[in-house]
Formats: structure tokens, C-alpha cells, sequence
């Protein structure tokens, strides 16, 4: 959903190319299915689908290893929950700057919330800072990459909002951590997303197991 | 025989695990194969060869597009030479750091060289400060992991004359960026390397096609 989101904003201002990373977690499958039909929503016809094999293969994340449980959402929980995959989004964003780099874009969007999160570290905006640096260093003297977040502050129901307002296609989306068929709507994933339309007053398009009401 | 020089020096301090990246380089074979030699001689069991095929994906360098050329050297030529893979350490510290949070490493070692190089942007010490803040910002807070570039202000005479001072097995290494069986001698790597083998006064232990002198 926040990808999604993320693109129907940038598709507003740029002619746009979409990244997927496989990273052998539950749902790859069914996120894949995601991307390609939100980017032939936008007619986006430059797309990557990255299989990053390596990560499972790291482990250290209950998306990943399937020894470890995805636990059930606790929304007042504090600390870094078992799904974090260790830095995955400087793996992603190092596979977009590098194409960004060659096919000449200036920009990377990416559907990070730092707020209203899971709080894992790589969804900071200070990690997205830092990582600007990084590629001001890393690249080309004429290379002009920046990293853009515009959900970085955003409620999930800000999301909703502003998703329903932009026309983003919020039922090809998917955000369930476990299922693949009919979103669990337990893990932490189902719970950010379903706060986020309980509180904006609207249905999730998606189909759920079960819905319970997470705006307490 | 950057990579083995900066192991054999980390090797004195760590227990050490090895990473290898796979990234659609002509000489792929060749290299991983120096990768598990010095891994044996070291006796190094933890060992990771990640394969990056979306590097050749995307392109952008004569070291994974075939329809480039891998130029002859020259090595008072300035600007970046086209065997420039956009962004590519970027993507390599990601992977490191993602394992290194894992299995709790406290540094990762790696090669570069800025001075005595073929001018890659992300061979620069400004890089490495930077993606150190990037780290600190994307991973746990009682994550310590710091990235260490022991060869970064080196000659490459001064890395050979290094690699042999600590015994690193300079014979199981590979740097020419064409062949894969007799090194070509006429690449910026093999030119780069032959230079500092001339400097220090030593034969190079590895097999040349030709080898002119690079001292001029």
C-alpha cells in the first residue's frame, strides 16, 4: 500500500520506472503479482524485479526464516520487531541508485513511514539522509540521485487519505506478512494497514480473515 | 589481490567470514574460485558468494556489458573509466552489513583504493565515512558495525610490498578484468596491479599473457 501510495504520487510529476525486490520473504509470490499489476495500472513498461536471494539466505528476520513465527500485531509494543530484515532498504536502495544511475533518473521514491511504523531503523528519515550522502559520494561527478519520501511523515490513515485522493489502485496492493490468498489480518503489517482505513472511515478493498478494530 | 592483502591484514585481529559478490563480470569463474582458495588457506568456514545478476541487468560497464570493450589501459588517463560499475560497493557494504547484523560482526574490511586507482567514486574514503553514518542510522540501536579500509591511502606497490610482509597468498588471486586462464596484461586491473609489482621489485606469482612495463 505505502508503495503504491509512493508511486501514484510520483507518477504525478515524473516519467516513472518501477524497482520489486524478491527477498525470499512469505508472500514473495503475491507481492510480485502486486507490482506488476500496479505497474501496468500506471502503463509503466521500465520495470526491475531484483531477487535478492541472499537475504533469506542471512536470515535474521521472521519474513525470512521460516523457523521463526510471525507473531500477531502489538501495536503498543515498543523495539525492533522479528520481521525487520537487517538493513534491507539499503540493499534496495543501492540496486535503485545503481539503476537510477545508469538509465539517468534523479530521483528514487521510496514508501517509508517512520511515525506510524513498525520502527525499524532503516525507515528513518535520518537513514535516508545519510544515505543522500552516500550517493552524492558513490557516484559520478554529474550524477544527481535523491532519495524521496513523501510518506516518511504520514499516519497510515494519512496514507489511506491521500491514496483514495490520488487515485492509487489500492486494491491491486497487498501488505499481509504470512498469507497469500485472504490477508491474515493479525500479523503487524495487516494491522498498520487496517488502523489505517478503520481510521480514515473506509473498507480496505483487500480481502481479511478477520478485521479487528485496531483504532483503540 | 586487493581484497586477499586486506584479508590477510584483518585476518591478524578477527575471526573473520568471507563474502564474495557474483555481479555478472566476465571473469565470475575465475574470481570465485580465488575466493574459496584463500578462504581454504586461511581456513575461513563462514563464507557467503552472493550472485548480483541484476549488476548485468543493469548494465552501464564494460566489466558486465558484453557489447562494451574492456579498454587497454591508461593509467594517466583521467576521469572514470567505462569498467565503472554504477554504485557497486554501495550494493556490496549493503549485503556485508545485512550479514555482519546478523551473525554480530563488528567490522567490515574491504579493499579499496582511492589514490593509486582507476578513479571509482565509491573507491573514496568520503564514501566509506558516509555509508559508516548510513550504518549507524539503518541498523539496531546496539549495532556496532564499522567499515575498515586498510589499503584505501596505499600504492599498489605498497600492497604488494604489504601483502607480502604478512605472507597473504598473493599466487591464488585474480585481478585481470578479461581472461580467465592467462591474465591479459593490458587491462587497467592487470596494468594497475603489474605496476605495483614492478615498484615493489617482485615477480607477480599469477600468469601474464604480456607484460609491459608500467613504470614510465
Amino acid at each position: 500500500m505505502d508503495s503504491c501510495v509512493t508511486a501514484a504520487l510520483a507518477a504525478r510529476d515524473y516519467e516513472c520506472a518501477f524497482l520489486h525486490l524478491n527477498y525470499g520473504q512469505r508472500t514473495e509470490q503475491r507481492e510480485l503479482r502486486a507490482f506488476h499489476d500496479i505497474a501496468a495500472h500506471y502503463g509503466v513498461s521500465r520495470v526491475l524485479a531484483v531477487s535478492m536471494e541472499h537475504l533469506a539466505a542471512i536470515g535474521g528476520s521472521s519474513l525470512t526464516d521460516r523457523s521463526m513465527a510471525v507473531t500477531a500485531a502489538n501495536l503498543h509494543a515498543t523495539g525492533i520487531p522479528t520481521s525487520y530484515v537487517p538493513f534491507r532498504n539499503a540493499n534496495l536502495l543501492s540496486v535503485a541508485v545503481s539503476w537510477a544511475e545508469v538509465i539517468g533518473a534523479s530521483a528514487v521514491f521510496i514508501g517509508a513511514v517512520e511515525e506510524d511504523s513498525s520502527g525499524y531503523p532503516d525507515c528513518r528519515q535520518s537513514f535516508y539522509d545519510a544515505f543522500n550522502v552516500v550517493i552524492r559520494e558513490g557516484t559520478k561527478p554529474d550524477t544527481r540521485i535523491r532519495i524521496v519520501t513523501p510518506l516518511i511523515k504520514m499516519t497510515k490513515g494519512d496514507i489511506v487519505r491521500t491514496g483514495i485522493t490520488v487515485h492509487a489502485p489500492l486494491h491491486l496492493t497487498w501488505s499481509c506478512y504470512q498469507n497469500e490468498d485472504l490477508a491474515c489480518g493479525l500479523c503487524d503489517s495487516c494491522a498498520l494497514r487496517l488502523r489505517g482505513f478503520q481510521s480514515a472511515g473506509v473498507p480496505d478493498p483487500v480481502p481479511y480473515a478477520v478485521q479487528p478494530d485496531y483504532r483503540l
